[in-house]
C-alpha cells in the first residue's frame, strides 16, 4: 500500500538483482526505513529481530531467503543449510515452515543449473498468492462497506479494529485493511477507531498504516470501544484472526472477545477478515480446543516508545516483584460473530455456511467424528 | 492499611503538632515515601502535584489545610485566603469544595481564639467519617465474600477489579479494597486480578496496595479479563464508581462496561462498592444524562514508568500527529450490575432497592418528575 504517496509491498525484489528489500518494521511506527537483504543469513536475521513480522510475511520472507541462498550456491547442501538457518529463527511459525517445505519440494528435483530461476519464481509466486488472498478479502469486504455507506448516508462509516491485521503483516493489502483501503481508494468516506492493543501495542502499527495511506483514524485505549458503541460511534467491528474453527469461533488477539460482547450489546455487526489458510477445519469448539499461549510477563511490565530526545527507550510500569499474567489470545464464540469475510466470499459464522464455500472440507468432519 | 507490616492512614496528624503527614502518591507505585506538610500552601501544592489524589482524600486534605492556616493565623482573612488557595488547585473537585464549605461553616461563627481547636477537630471528624463510610462498605462486602468462600470451597476467591478504588484514594480501607482487606485479615483466602487500567494505569496503585498489605494478586492488561472469565478464573468482579444513578447505573473508569458485559456472558456476579455520597439521586439514566469527560490526549500517547536506571521517565508510544480520543469514564447500565455494596447495606441495582436503604430520597424523585 501507499507510504507518502508511493506504493510499496512489505517485501520486494528490484528487477533481477540478487537481493530483496523490506520495510524495517522494528522501527515502526516511529521511523519508516527500508533495508536491502542480499543473503539467506540477512533474511534470517531480519526475521529474528522482527524487522519482518506477521505470519504471512514471515513465510514469504523465508521463501525469498531460500532464493537468495540458491543464487549464491544452488547445491543441496546450501539449500539445506539455509532452510535450517531460517527455520531456527521462529521454530513454531506455521507459515514459515510451510513456505520452506514448499521451496524444498519445488527445488529438490530441479537440476542445479535451473534452481536459481525456479527459486525466485516460486518465492515470487508465494508472495503473489498472498497478495491475491488479501485482495480477494478486500473485494468481498468492500461490498459490505458499499452497502453500509448507503445505510449511514452522508457521513463516514466508523469501523473499530483491534490489533494489527494490516498490510505490513502480509505482502500487500492486509486482511482487515484490504476492504478499508479499497473503499477509501474508491472515495467511500471512512473513519477507523484503532485499539492500541496492549500489551504489545500493535494498534500503533495499524495507525501508522492508515496514516501512511491517508485513511482517517483515531487511536484509543482498549477500554474505550464499549463506550463508543454505546454512543453509536461505531458502525462495525472488523478484526483479523489467528485461527478460526470450522464452526466460526474466532481466536484472535486478547481483548477481541470484549469488543464482540460490546458489539452484540449495541447491535453493531462484528466481522472477522480471514484468509482460508487461517481456518482450522480440524477443530470446532475454540474455547475448548485452542490452548492459549501465555507470553512473557515483561510484555506487560515494560512499555517501549520514544523518549524526550526521540530515541527508542523502555519504561517499566510495574516492578519485577509484581505478579503478571499475559494470555496472548482469546476466543470469540461464533454466536458473537456476524460474519467471516474470506477470499471466497462472506459466510455466516457457522459450519454450514463455511462448508458452502469450502465443500471439500466436508470430509474433515468425518475425520473428526 | 498496612505498608510493610505497619498501619497507615493516607493522611494523619501526629499528636497535637501543627502539621499533617501524607504518603507521596506521585512516587507510587515505585517508591513509598511520606511527607510532612506544615502550611495551607504546602497542602495546596500537594493537591496540585497529585501527591494526594482520589476524591475523598482530596476533600480531607483540604480540611486539614484549613486547620493549618488557622493554626498560623485564625483571622477571617487567613481562612479566606487559604480557602481560595486550596480551591484553586482543583476547581472542579466536588469533595474539595464540599470540605472547604464545611470548614468555613464550622469556623465562621466561632470566636477567633477557639478556631484552632475547632478546625483541627472538624478536619479530623471529616477524616474519621470517611474511614467509617469505607469500613461500613467493608463490613457489608465481607458478608458476600464469607458466603462466596463457602461456594468455591477449598481454593481462594478470585476477584477481578478495574482502576483504583483503594485505600490511598480515601483515608483508610478504600471502597473496593475494604471487603478485600477485611476478608484477608480474617484468613479468607483471596486472589485479585488487577486490570492495569489504561490510559493512566491506576491498576498499578491497586497492585501496590494489595502487595503492601500482603494480598495475593496478579496484574493483567485490560484486554485479558474476558478470557479469564470464559475460563472460570474469576468468581466476581468488584469495582468502584465515580457516580451511581438512582436506578443503579454505574459510571466508573473507562472499560468497566466491557468487564460487566463479560461478567454477564459468563454468569460472574458484578458488584460496585459505593459510599452514599457517590449516589446522585437527581439522575436516572446514566447513559443519557452523564456527560463523559474527554481527557488530555497525551495520557494515551505518553506512558510513565521507571527507566533502566530506576529513574522516572516517559516514553511516547504514539507521535503527536496520531489523532487520539480519550474518554475517561463509561456507564455500566444497571441491568449488568448484580448489586451495589454501600455502607448501609447491599442493594440490587434498582431504584426500589436503593430507596429502601435511603427512603428520604423518595422526594428527589418527585423533584425529578
Amino acid at each position: 500500500m501507499k507510504v507518502s504517496g508511493k506504493h510499496y509491498r512489505s517485501i520486494w525484489r528490484d528487477g533481477r538483482e540478487n537481493a530483496v528489500h523490506i520495510i524495517d518494521q522494528s522501527r515502526l511506527p516511529h521511523v519508516f526505513e527500508t533495508l536491502r537483504l542480499d543473503s539467506a543469513g540477512a533474511v534470517a536475521e531480519a526475521i529474528q529481530l522482527m524487522r519482518v513480522r506477521g505470519a504471512p510475511l514471515i513465510g514469504v520472507s523465508a521463501a525469498f531467503g531460500i532464493a537468495l541462498a540458491v543464487s549464491a550456491d544452488a547445491s543441496d547442501a546450501s539449500i539445506s543449510h539455509a532452510t535450517k538457518q531460517i527455520h531456527a529463527t521462529r521454530p513454531t511459525a506455521v507459515n514459515l515452515a510451510w513456505a520452506l517445505r514448499r521451496m524444498r519440494e519445488r527445488l529438490k528435483d530441479t537440476p542445479v543449473d535451473e534452481r536459481r530461476e525456479a527459486a525466485w519464481a516460486e518465492a515470487q509466486a508465494i508472495a503473489d498468492e498472498d497478495v491475491a488472498l488479501n485482495e480477494g478479502i478486500g473485494r468481498h469486504g468492500l461490498k459490505l462497506l458499499e452497502r453500509e455507506i448507503e445505510v449511514v448516508g452522508g457521513r463516514p462509516i466508523n469501523i473499530l479494529t483491534h490489533c494489527n491485521a494490516g498490510w505490513i503483516a502480509t505482502v500487500d493489502w492486509g486482511t482487515v485493511t484490504a476492504p478499508i483501503f479499497m473503499a477509501h481508494d474508491k472515495g467511500i468516506p471512512l473513519h477507523v477507531w484503532v485499539d492500541e492493543t496492549r500489551p504489545r501495542n500493535q494498534g500503533l502499527l495499524t495507525a501508522w498504516e492508515l496514516a501512511a495511506h491517508g485513511v482517517p483514524h483515531t487511536l484509543i485505549v482498549d477500554n474505550a470501544g464499549g463506550h463508543l458503541m454505546q454512543h453509536k460511534q461505531v458502525d462495525m467491528v472488523l478484526v483479523g484472526a489467528d485461527r478460526v474453527t470450522r464452526r466460526g469461533d474466532v481466536c484472535n488477539k486478547i481483548g477481541t472477545y470484549l469488543k464482540a460482547l460490546a458489539a452484540r450489546d449495541n447491535a453493531v455487526p462484528f466481522y472477522a477478515a480471514v484468509p482460508s489458510p487461517t481456518i482450522d477445519w480440524t477443530i470446532e469448539d475454540g474455547l475448548e480446543e485452542i490452548r492459549i499461549e501465555e507470553r512473557d510477563e515483561d510484555e506487560v511490565r515494560v512499555v517501549r516508545g520514544l523518549d524526550a530526545e526521540g530515541r527508542y527507550a523502555e519504561v517499566a510500569v510495574a516492578g519485577r516483584s509484581t505478579p503478571v499474567s499475559n494470555p496472548a489470545f482469546d476466543v470469540t464464540p461464533h454466536d458473537l460473530v456476524t460474519a467471516i469475510i474470506t477470499e471466497k466470499g462472506i459466510a455466516r459464522a457457522s459450519e454450514r455456511e463455511l462448508l458452502a464455500l469450502w465443500p471439500q472440507e466436508q470430509r474433515s468432519k468425518a475425520f473428526l467424528t
